[in-house]
């Protein structure tokens, strides 16, 4: 028998419990026949009604302090108390599993080297892609690869906002306010339009395949607040779609490349199809080649079901530490912002004669809006782009494309 | 120091030898540390000019009977004398992994089952989608869910085929025999266009999902060597693939309903995206709704990777069976053949009077050959299928639609 807690009741916190309950023999079958018992649900607020309202506690303490629950479950999101609490469960022997990319993405080699001093875990699948499985295929049974390239869609605002707007033809500002109505983006969309929260995920995957921590402040991260319904139009003229990625690329000599903006893909690319709040994490190994993770980046029961799985994982590894961390590197491992090429798309209100006295060769793009050059350079560095871009006597859009 | 064999030096096997010496360092981190050493190859036959033709044994004697040898990676394909090997091998306290869909589907149960007495582990995650990691993830990683249903493209040679008939417009001659001229395709290509390799993966998803051995004698097999050119395009007329899917069904009742056969896919589904020898599995779980696993099904290096990355596993849980296994069902499990509706896609040279008087409410699709009817039918079950077909004077093509 192993008892756990949930800390924080709010959308994850009762999906967490709903699947607890509901799934519970499937989950001790999993558990090697251990029951999974829930003992406490921390949470500030009251749940009177709820029918297990003995569960609920507002003291940290009952929890930390009681011997029998081996194994917490940290949803409540942000990054105090989070970090505190979860630092002090760890210290205390008790394993730890988290929905919390915030709190992973900033004091996640801490806790991962706490949890590993005392034998016991921190698992954080639900802190990436929601329920898809990303953080363990790409540990496990990606592990005879050396990766090479993680490129994934990783939050699922931004991406049906995009969808709407090349499937309806939607402003950006209307597409957005649509996902606002829907409950798909706060009402401060900030931290997903501008692709904060794509920059915490792409960290962690960066980390877990480095084995180095990321500092998801090192991160060149771009959102989606510039792209137009025209630049949408364009990209589908080009058998492409607008999405936002989250990219690292491992260099040969350990020094990794990142960067959150938004980029062309092909439709060849099965990235390019992937719609509405849906997620997708491709990942590029030096002997499977391109493996792709799909599925709801989030949402209660898929996050919730991630979670879980990293209890039952917990509580069979009891005593037993995974190897599935990172450590904070000597020196700086990331790599130099023109270490990397891309071509772009641009648009300008140049000519195309000036255009390709600037750019050289060039694909040009068949006009959508009149007036305006279109075109695909070659592929070349940040420092290059801009350069070239400050020759132009205006840009309109400017957008990698993907390769 | 764990000291591991490889049985059969082909395509995989070689592969494998590559990744363990080329990743060397990987391999020993992922293995908390312990060095994988290669100590046997088993091969009939001589390999004199290979740089460590020392490796290289005739007699599997030597790998069964050397008690340093812990774990055996046996991609021999075939099941005699694979069977035997194995069995053996398991029976004397090693573990064993395998990309050999065909014993795992035949002898898997009772090999599991060894396994699990001896408390040694018999993995395969590369006997279904090569180097996709599906295996795994769908046991752990899901484990919180109850699935539900898989369908899944798991046959590179056909999907290669069916895609050149769609992007290409090649005639199915044409493109088996492209497909064979690029070597995707065996000279003998029947077990992989009549769907019996497609089947056997299924057989194994299935039985990994539901715990309980899916004998794919009992699965409903049937190929794609009657889909035209002129299938494919009215596919296409209606924003759809065909596609030749492993499907299984899970029902609330314990029941199984499996059926491989080409099916048409809404475009909308990542399923119809994926092209040449890719594979994919979607896997619904109850709680986390769609997920897909995408990648490489076959070739050396993928499928070799995901061998490794078991033999990895195995050296980090010896003496520690893990709980990746199904048991022999008492009784049937199988679901009757008529529990599951389809729609179908029916051509016929009968008059949409006609067929209107027989289907009753279907929706007709804008002809492409002349002087046929194409319609798409009601969901019904099989035998409600064949009952109106038998009224039809002919028909051209009935294919189901994936639902």
């Amino acid at each position: 028998m192993a008892k756990v807690a949930i800390m924080g009741y709010g959308t994850v916190g009762s999906g967490v419990y709903d699947i607890i309950k509901t799934n519970a023999d499937k989950l001790s079958y999993s558990a090697n026949g251990e029951k999974v018992e829930l003992k406490y649900i921390l949470d500030i607020r009251d749940f009177e009604d709820h029918p297990e309202k003995e569960l609920f506690t507002k003291d940290f303490n009952d929890i930390l302090n009681d011997g029998e629950v081996s194994v917490v479950a940290e949803v409540m999101g942000g990054l105090h108390p989070a970090y505190e609490f979860t630092k002090s469960l760890l210290e205390s022997g008790k394993s730890v599993v988290t929905s919390n990319k915030e709190l992973v993405a900033t004091y996640g080699t801490e806790l991962l080297e706490i949890a590993r001093e005392k034998n016991v875990n921190y698992f954080f699948e639900a802190s990436v892609g929601g329920g898809i499985p990303v953080i363990r295929p790409m540990h496990q049974c990606l592990t005879a690869n050396n990766i090479e390239k993680i490129a994934g869609i990783l939050n699922g605002t931004t991406n049906y906002i995009l969808n709407q707007m090349i499937k309806s033809g939607k402003t950006f500002e209307t597409a957005l306010k649509d996902a606002q109505d829907k409950g798909f983006a706060e009402r401060n969309p900030a931290a997903d339009i501008e692709g904060h929260d794509a920059c915490r995920k792409i960290a962690i995957l960066a980390s877990l395949a480095s084995g180095k921590m990321i500092d998801y402040n090192d991160i060149d991260t771009e959102g989606i607040t510039n792209i137009t319904l025209d630049d949408v139009k364009y990209a589908s003229a080009m058998d492409s779609a607008v999405k936002l990625i989250g990219y690292a690329d491992f260099g040969k000599d350990g020094k990794i490349y990142s960067i959150v903006a938004p980029m062309i893909i092909k439709n060849e690319s099965p990235l390019s199809g992937v719609d509405g709040v849906f997620n997708a994490v491709m990942v590029t190994g030096d002997c499977v080649g391109n493996v792709m993770f799909y599925g709801k980046g989030a949402g209660k029961l898929p996050t919730a079901s991630a979670v879980v799985a990293d209890v039952v994982d917990a509580v069979k590894h009891k005593e037993r530490s995974k190897k599935i961390f990172w450590e904070k590197p000597d020196g700086n491992v990331m790599a130099d912002k023109d270490s990397k090429r891309f071509a772009y798309f641009i648009r300008t209100t140049d000519s195309a004669e000036k255009v390709q006295k600037i750019f050289d060769k060039c694909e040009f793009v068949d006009n959508i809006v009149d007036n305006e050059s279109a075109f695909v350079t070659q592929p070349m560095t940040k420092t290059e782009a801009e350069n070239k871009l400050s020759e132009l006597s205006d840009v309109v859009t400017n957008i990698r494309i993907m390769d």
